[in-house]
This record gives C-alpha cells, sequence and structure tokens, in this order.
C-alpha cells in the first residue's frame, strides 16, 4: 500500500487528493491518511494542503517500498552487524531463494576470509538468498555471476568503465569500488543456499583506503542513487543466474576482466602461484601460465595484479 | 575422572580398593564414590564389598567416558532429531574441529537429499565436525574418506569384506551396512566447516529394508561392539584425512569400489547418465562410459547397479 502510495505522488508530481488516493488504492481515506504519516515518520516529507498531498522529499534509504517487486522478500535494516550473518539465519530457518537482506550500515560489515568490510552510511550492502539447483562443483560460479552483474549495472547505468579482478572485486580505474562475498550451506550432491554478499562503494567518502579503493561518486562528480542502483543491480542478478551453467557467463566475464592478459601473484591455502593469467576455466579458476611456460590453476585466493 | 576409574576397574577386573582408587587417581575417597554413584546412575554395574569396587557390567551406550582420547569434543545424546543438525548449529557457533556429535537413537534422522535414516537404537549415528583447510572444490572427496574410513574398519576390526558403492553408502555382500552424508559451510575461497554423518547399522533387526540393506550383526551372526566400531573409526577418519589432497585416498577407494567396472545408471540434478562406471576423478566424480564410447561425469546423483 505505501508502495502503491508512493508511486501515485511521483507520477503526479504535484498535489493528489485524499479522494483520488483512496479510490484508486481502493481503501478508505482514513487509510491513506494512516499510510502517509507511516511514511512520514520514516522520513519521507509529504505536505497536505486542501488541493491533497505532495511529496516533496524522499529519505535516501533503501526501504522495502521503494523495491515493491521484491515483497515481502525484501528485508531492510537501519544497521546490522552484517548482512551476511542476517541471511544465513534466514537461509537456515528455510527463507525463499530472493530474499534479500539490506542494511544502510553495518557494524562488522564481512570481507572474504572474515576480513572486515568498512560499512558506513552511504554504501549499498545487502545479501542476497539464492538456493539454485545445482551441484557444489558450480557454486564459485556465482561470484563470477556477481561481479559480471555489478560491472553491467555500473556500465549501463552510470556509464562508468566497470572491469573486472580475478575472483571477485569490481574496479573503476583500477581502484576497487565493489566487493562480493558468496557463502554456501551445501551437501555433497546440492546446494541448499548460496548467500552473495554485495557492498557497493556508492556515496562514501573513502579518505581510509587511499588510492586502492575508490567510491561511484568519485568518478560521477556527484551523489549516485542508490535505490536505482540496487534495483537495476538485482535485476541483473535474476537474469544472469539462468546464465550459471552455461558458457555466457564465462564469456562476458572474461570480456570485462581486468585481470587475463597481466602478470599476477595469487596466494592461495596451498601457496603462490605467478605468472601470467591467461584464461578462467569453466569452475570459474584462474589459469595461470609461468615463466617456464606451464599452466597452473587458482581455484581461489588473493590476486595481484603485477 | 570417571573415565580414569573405568580405565582402572577394567584393567583389575577384580575388586579394586576404594584406597587404591584414591591413590591413584590422586583424589579423595569421598569423591571416587561420588564418581562410582554417577557411573552407577548412567547404568553401569559397580558392586562394592569389603574387598573394593568391582565392575560387572557396562551399559550398551557411546557415552563420553568410554571415549577418554576425544576428551570435551565427544558430545554424548540419548536422542536428538538429527546430530547433524546439533552439528550445524554447533559448527555455526565456533565449535572445534574433531568435535563429535554422537546419538543412541535419532527421531528424524537424515540422510542424502531430505531423505529420512532410519536410526533406532542399535545403531552408530553420528556426526564429525572437521575444519579441513581446503577449497571447496576438494570437498567431494570427503565423502570418499568418509567411506573409506568405515570399509577399513569393518574389515579390520569385524574381517566383513566391506565394499564401497559410489557415492558414500558401505557394502556387505552387495547389501547397505552404512550411509554418509556431508553438509559444508563454505565461501567460494575456503571451507569454513564439514560435518560428516555416519549411520552404521550395527545391532538392528531390519525387516523393514527387504533385501537392500542388512545390520552388521546379520553377518557376524552375533551383536557388534558399537564402542570399538566407533573408536577404531574416529581414528581412522582423523587418519585418513591427512591423505585428502593426495593421490592415496583416491587409489583406496578405487580398490575397495563396487561400483567400477559395472554397467550403472546415474540420476543426477542434471539428468540421467547411463553406462559402464570406469573410474572415478580426483575429485571424486564417477566417469562413466556410455554405450557410444563417450566419457561422461557424474559430480553426484544416485547410483544404481545394474
Amino acid at each position: 500500500m505505501k508502495s502503491a502510495i508512493l508511486n501515485l505522488l511521483r507520477d503526479e508530481g504535484e498535489e493528489v487528493s485524499g479522494e483520488v488516493l483512496s479510490k484508486e488504492l481502493g481503501t478508505s481515506r482514513v487509510s491513506v491518511w494512516k499510510h502517509i504519516n507511516g511514511l512520514r515518520e520514516a522520513g519521507y516529507v509529504i505536505e497536505a494542503s486542501s488541493r491533497g498531498y505532495r511529496l516533496t522529499s524522499s529519505p535516501d534509504l533503501l526501504l522495502g517500498w521503494e523495491f515493491p517487486e521484491r515483497g515481502k522478500k525484501f528485508q531492510h535494516f537501519t544497521t546490522v552487524d552484517s548482512t551476511m550473518d542476517v541471511a544465513r539465519v534466514l537461509a537456515d530457518g528455510g527463507a525463499e531463494g530472493g530474499t534479500v537482506v539490506v542494511a544502510e550500515s553495518q557494524n562488522r560489515g564481512r570481507g572474504r576470509l572474515s576480513r572486515e568490510w568498512f560499512s558506513p552510511r552511504g554504501g549499498i550492502y545487502f545479501t542476497l538468498i539464492l538456493r539454485p539447483e545445482i551441484a557444489p562443483a558450480y557454486a564459485p560460479r556465482m561470484n563470477l555471476m556477481a561481479s559480471v552483474a555489478v560491472a553491467r549495472t555500473l556500465r549501463n547505468l552510470l556509464g562508468l568503465d566497470a572491469r573486472l579482478k580475478w575472483p571477485n572485486d569490481v574496479l573503476i580505474e583500477g581502484r576497487k569500488v565493489c566487493g562480493i562475498l558468496a557463502e554456501m550451506g551445501a551437501e555433497m550432491d546440492a546446494v541448499k543456499f548460496i548467500n552473495i554478499g554485495v557492498g557497493i562503494n556508492a556515496n562514501l567518502s573513502i579518505a581510509r583506503y587511499g588510492e586502492k579503493a575508490a567510491s561511484l561518486k568519485d568518478f560521477k562528480g556527484t551523489q549516485v542513487s542508490r535505490k536505482d542502483i540496487l534495483n537495476s543491480l538485482l535485476e541483473e542478478m535474476f537474469r544472469q543466474q539462468s546464465l550459471l551453467t552455461t558458457g555466457d557467463l564465462l564469456e562476458e566475464w572474461k570480456s570485462l576482466s581486468a585481470t587475463l592478459n597481466r602478470e599476477v601473484r595469487i596466494e592461495t591455502i596451498g601457496g603462490e602461484i605467478a605468472g601470467r593469467a591467461v584464461d578462467i576455466d569453466s569452475n570459474g579458476a584462474l589459469v595461470i601460465k609461468g615463466k617456464d611456460g606451464s599452466l597452473r590453476t587458482a581455484f581461489a585466493g588473493d590476486c595481484f595484479h603485477l
């Protein structure tokens, strides 16, 4: 209902009378008034005059009413320790695939391998719960899928030259603007859930990171719309998911890659691999050609562009 | 302390005076007496006479005192819904690798793909929490590791001709005596935990299963010692774990296999594969040669020996 009210107020751009609202929405004028007040409490500025209601500003929050297509699967928090932790509890409890956990800020945002992910207000932090019917062997492709979706969104929506650093960072002009973390629960036979966490430096002022990271607003010269980015990105992720088991995903990842054809050093659980990144295989593992011409494969690890 | 008392009473086989017990254990006679009473409450029959204490029978339970080497990592339950569920909660909560959850019976024992695992008293039901430092790609080998460990234990301890059915059953004379279920929590980079659930039909009377399943006692003609089996099996699993990333595990699996060189039908998430099982690859996937000579690989699925 609140989504519908917001839509009507935005479509009109001017005053909309309580009578029109109640007619369009098929509800009483008292009910309309109650929802209007609910929206005001959440930070929407809605003026009332003799001619009706007028929306003059919306809070810069990723509230569920702004994502009506997601319905009850969209869960918004002002602050959480980590959207990954919330999502894991939800996934273990049977939450549907497609459930999204969004937070305006995280107290203990997590990156890969238990590292911290700096998560103040102004960024986009969410975890998407997916329940693909795939064998765990395909799971690493989820990283590729998510990073391709982020890069496409930043390219199409903002016209930014987003490129991919293996395994799962998104760079603009060589600086990191997005990190992706995927966790799964699986039997050996079948994935039960894959939670994909995405952190995007949207409107942050990142002095803290030095030159390695940047925020989208640094490249646009102005604040970006977090709502538009999240909306497009979720659509893109659902679309890309259908490509998971085909070669198209790999081709797209390769075409966007900042890692292929570069000298790299990969730190893996099993040790270090250095050489030229020449390919990724069908499971998303990076193929590296050493100085002696030998090929080695890294399933996962920290990648340094040399 | 109770483990130590049991050891002393068993070593002697006859009466051991309270004085000797308190001296050997470095504790007071009152303390000895209290522990003796605790053991009696758990079902141990310990007679007391003027000459001391004598253990005349032990309950047929897999109590922690019988597995002193495991220390506090051994968690015994009379009945649970599922040792897998308990272990997952413990693993998420940070339980150490090597933690074992054992139950005398399960109300909702689980097999692969949410199937039921019939778990009345008399079987051996446990889940072992492991925290190997491996990439998720290696995880399917855990199934192989566990089934090799079970087969070796049944062979060495009981002299039974245990053989392996891909992916994770143990057969004797073609009938299933053990099922294995592995669940993992992982990032794409690194396994966080792998919980291996094992259900062994030890001393069950299995009319329910018909000819496809059997109990160890059917082949031995007498009840088997669940304690001895569990103790040997845990040792074997820890030993096999160190072979996880080497070829030895695969060679051992192959030598024990009842599936290789047979005509099989595999039902997988992606469809059905039929042909001759000719090999397993380094990740434990089964390689099947079709009638047209083509090779196909099954990561996981239900396997039918034709």
